[in-house]
């Protein structure tokens, strides 16, 4: 097994096929990239970092390290109601990283370009001693004057998450050995979601362009944390209902297991889900959009004036949270 | 003294008053930022990553160490010929990062925006077992059709680069303690070039707006490497005459301690300063172009169609090169 060496090697054997012939990229030899767009777009861009032991597990397979890093950055545009076309990427390898786990990483980032309608237009490549660390700026573009953002909700609009809560966190434990017993369909569908989340790309857009959904978010850093980042952008407090909380079968299972309650997939990060609210009167058109994008959502509380997050059990009863969520730091 | 503590904590108080009001900024709130382009134009990106100890030295100055963060990634759109605006900050901070020196490093971002015109629009901040590793994604914009590029070279084309050579190099090994005897202002003027290069913006939105220059690459991993990617580029070789390097007072005081030749100074990387080709009919406009910027620009030598460098002593005889430039790998 030989390890990678040659900067520019690398670049052109690894992630010059990854830009093509995309004008503006250069085939990668150029200062940076160039990017145009249509009259009257708006460009998007986020940039979102993960390392080795952090944000991924050292041992978690290349391509699914690539489409997770990917698919990140692509969540947050999903949350603005961008279309994604096009990424740069910062990448710093241990000198011990192998040449096939690069070709493996690069083949993730090919799938998941020809998934996302996404190229890579650039980027930089170096070593360090510490930890892989990967940065990844995400590109997309408006086409209207709209866009989601985290301070429009209003009082008393449907709160809608989209897929299922928790399974990402699950999953990470169950790899980590401390959820044992599941059914082989269980731990698989965990450790997908885990390794691999779903950016609602689709469903964001949709949002946006229809007009469905007052302000929105990812859940990146557990529910109750980005539903509270949600909440202080709009000056506003909500109820959630944890018997409306989205449970996967798989998390249910995993539930049954450990003999946790729901209360703590409140605070499991990493799903990548849209959390959204929209005015009462869109349920039926949201109804039909789940449907259209076969893409589950459900509702799970309302916003309100009071301000403060309200969890209540079946009975109306408060719910207490014992951890906020994620934190990077 | 303290340490940083709180992912949402540190934006509030360090990154967000960096973005200040901008639009589509939202106050480093929001998944992602907006970026509005003049009709018309072109968007420029690129990023570029620094590692502590590797791009930088631990001890550098935290502000030098933003400064220099920044201003790597304005030369590769000054290379380009682009106006710069803004940019992202992927941050992964070591647990014993001291308040004051985030603040510094802060307070040094701050001081290169005004002087540069550019906004932070948003990034990520995350906690890292490994070094301080800093990911920065530059923007700018091309307002006409044009780009400068690496392909565009023609044979018999003068080339020109911008400052001195050899300076930031130079200043590293000052750092290093492997020059003694300098007198302070040499040392000083070394040092200042390692740590805080100037990106030549203003002069590569000159060579393009105005026709100057065929083809254009900043020098960041020194002259003989980065000329040799212009000359791959282009598919074509040139002649450097070693007496026509422009070589600062500094650097021939230290060369003078170290007993060494001009020929090092081909292969000292970090002085980000524009290497360029221009037709020979341009020179009076060159000359005009230098003395408004108040930019040293020196014509080392031409482009030709023979394949290959050839540097040359006063005497017309081949100089040999013992490496080629730094790689990041």
């Amino acid at each position: 097994m030989s390890r990678i060496s040659g900067e520019f090697a690398v670049i052109e054997r690894y992630l010059a096929p990854l830009a093509g012939d995309a004008a503006g990229a250069f085939s990668l030899k150029n200062d940076a990239a160039v990017l145009s767009l249509e009259p009257g777009a708006r460009l998007v861009t986020t940039v979102d970092c993960m390392i080795a032991g952090r944000h991924f597990l050292p041992d978690d397979p290349a391509d699914t390290v690539a489409r997770k890093l990917l698919r990140v950055s692509l969540s947050d545009l999903a949350a603005m109601g961008a279309r994604p076309s096009a990424y740069l990427l910062s990448a710093s390898w241990p000198a011990d990283t192998e040449e096939t786990w690069l070709a493996a990483f690069c083949e993730g980032l090919a799938a998941d370009q020809a998934r996302y309608g996404v190229t890579l237009m650039g980027g930089d490549t170096t070593a360090t001693p510490g930890p892989l660390t990967l940065s990844l700026t995400a590109f997309g573009s408006l086409d209207g004057s709209g866009v989601l953002d985290r301070s429009s909700l209003k009082p008393g609009d449907d709160l809608y998450l989209s897929g299922a809560l928790g399974d990402a966190h699950l999953g990470l434990r169950v790899l980590r050995g401390e959820i044992d017993g599941l059914s082989t369909g269980a731990r698989d569908e965990l450790v997908r979601r885990y390794r691999c989340p779903d950016p609602r790309v689709d469903l964001g857009r949709a949002l946006l362009e229809r007009g469905l959904a007052t302000a929105a978010i990812d859940v990146s850093d557990g529910l109750a944390q980005d539903l509270g980042h949600l909440l202080n952008g709009s000056g506003l407090g909500a109820v959630v209902r944890m018997a409306d909380l989205p449970v996967s079968d798989a998390a249910e299972e995993a539930l049954r297991k450990t003999g946790e309650t729901r209360a703590g997939l409140l605070s499991g990060g990493g799903d990548y889900e849209l959390l959204f609210g929209a005015a009462a009167d869109r349920r039926d058109a949201l109804t039909a959009l789940a449907e259209e994008l076969s893409v589950p959502l459900t509702r799970l509380g309302e916003a309100r004036r009071e301000p403060g997050l309200s969890v209540q059990d079946a009975a109306g009863r408060e719910v207490r949270l014992e951890s906020a969520g994620w934190t990077h730091f």
